[in-house]
């Protein structure tokens, strides 16, 4: 099977299993993989196109600087420059980047901050952090509607092959060496995000005697 | 394939998604999709079917009336009139209209001043303004039980080709130029009530130190 | 296709719905269908089954006492009594008995005064009051746990072909003149009680400035 | 059928369930079955998959000091001592472990109490209580990150044939006599906890009048 074939289809069930939490809400959210090192070549999600279905226009290939390879009337994804900061900078095998309201929420709580961090949750370890009370940060960067700023930003935070970012009031991007690992990452912010945020509106219920 | 069919398919694909989030209660809810443009036709929900099916009774012809267009014993929906003011007046496409808990809520607490915005958020730019900061604006109407007049209310505020307003305690009517423009503003309204009511859920906790 | 085979089938569709929006949590919930009248019988699901499964033991066909009519080895459920007082006292065609985490919470916050009240609200025209403003009530029995006197003081409320009764801490028990206007007035009691809930959750934050 | 075949089915389809509920964030979790008595054999999850998918490499079989039996590569969940207190001590047939947000949040509220009680609520029939009123308690454990300390500190727990416990900041650990038991023991914690934490919730906005 050809290579871009074969990492069409891991994109593809990645795509399906994040759409199937409704997690690309007004076709928001981009996606991509990394097909071939060198040169530089991955497959990342067309722009504009509801990501609930499945289809042969989902995906399309571009090269290190984000530009379409071959002939064709798609359009890569509004952000694909900030794939293409990960792929030159790391050696990370895909990234993925979805809206949901609660990474929503706390980019807005902590944005100020320019980070959150946690620890004291098992599901940490998802990230290969084993010590008990381990912490994890996330940087917070302002959403600047210019792309190419918004990826300079956003380039200060790459620095491992595995990664993420929130971007204020828009979303999280993740990356990781391959799909599983991007896809746990991107699940282990999100839980710690719900759960962060139930535990705030908790806060003043919690202080009251409890039966 | 007839366009009725073509349309039918597609509405009927448009019902199916909205139905997977569970947006139609208790059979409420009505969709409608525009077949020819002159004379005016359009394939609208019938009245009082559990929309989480999918049958032959799904949907019927009517004209810019709203009246049915052939033989038939199923009743156009209720709030066929509505649709009609947005055909007649406008290029759309596509109507949809459901209830949530979250519009219903959004819709009370802003009812009083009639309209409710939002700005600073990324998922604004699937209506299609990428300015930062750019702010969009819903419209909220009484809920009048007699639909004339629902609809004489309503018309007031179809002005565009897309648009979407807000009836009090009762729930959101969207449209586009097609079925997946009309869509994709529903969900990024959706997206923008849930965050927004989570935020208010959370005004006084966030004062509260973090950890 | 025989009338038991026909409302089997009917039923386990119902069932099937209410099982995928996970509202038989630990084996709870139970459902009927009325067969035949004279003598009456009906369809019950047989006690601790996990409903979220599709089997040829989900349910058995009971008499006029709740005692089944077959050779069987299957229970009918714990709480058929309930059941029986519905089709011997009115022409209901359907009974379903569901427990949520919010209609539980309603039970209780309102389990004092016997009842709650909504109105202003579209979705109470699902039960076919098309007045502005018309109001809708349940009323709230105490969870006896010994069923005979549960259902003694559940007969009591039930005097029409539909209607329903809260059953506080424990769940809904809705009937109505066949499956589809009992699962329909379910989801309208359902959405009222999620909406209500959040409301009360708001009506501190809501008095703050919005923004 | 080969009984290792048969019960690895009915663990397939417990995961497959859970899985549903999204209840495997970020590869968490561990779910185990045991398939013969003497000498002691389970089947328990490979560490580090993708509990949402299925494959041939979901399970391996381990012997009563959970080290695989067959050759194979794949490793038992790092978890799986506790699995093997389970089987020692009692003649539970099933085991699961799974984090959701509300049992984290519930694991942390009433952490330093060392256990909470719930009482009143109908779900507490499926434990197999049927007196009104009858409490249930589950106990709460230090998350030690040395797993041999945790199973340690939790196999003081292990009284009974069913059973359950909380690990604080990390999840709960069911126990039953077969899948089915184990399975129905979960759902009524998880709904226990849900309800509770929206309970805490609302309490400052019950004590206001309702309308």
């Amino acid at each position: 099977m050809s290579i871009v074939v074969k990492k069409w289809r891991e994109l593809a069930e990645v795509k399906a299993e994040l759409a199937a939490r409704d997690w690309f809400f007004a076709t928001s959210g981009n996606l991509s993989i990394k097909v071939t090192e060198d040169p530089l070549t991955f497959l990342v999600t067309a722009s504009g196109k509801d990501k609930r279905k499945q289809t042969e226009e989902d995906f399309l290939l571009v090269d290190a600087f984000g530009k379409p390879i071959e002939d064709t009337n798609l359009k890569p994804s509004a952000e694909t420059l900030l794939h293409v900061e990960i792929y030159n900078r790391t050696n990370a095998g895909c990234c993925l980047h979805v809206h949901t309201i609660d990474n929503n929420i706390i980019s807005e709580l902590y944005g100020d901050k320019g980070e959150v961090a946690f620890s004291g949750q098992e599901i940490i370890k998802a990230f290969g952090l084993w010590e008990e009370d381990a912490p994890v940060r996330i940087p917070i960067i302002p959403n600047y509607a210019h792309i190419p700023a918004l990826a300079k930003e956003f380039a200060k935070h790459v620095n491992g092959d595995a990664g993420a970012v929130l971007i204020r009031n828009h979303g999280i991007t993740v990356w990781g060496r391959d799909a599983f690992e991007a896809k746990k990452f991107l699940e282990a912010w999100e839980f710690l995000f719900s759960w962060h945020v139930k535990c705030l509106l908790l806060k003043q219920a919690a202080v009251l005697p409890v039966d």
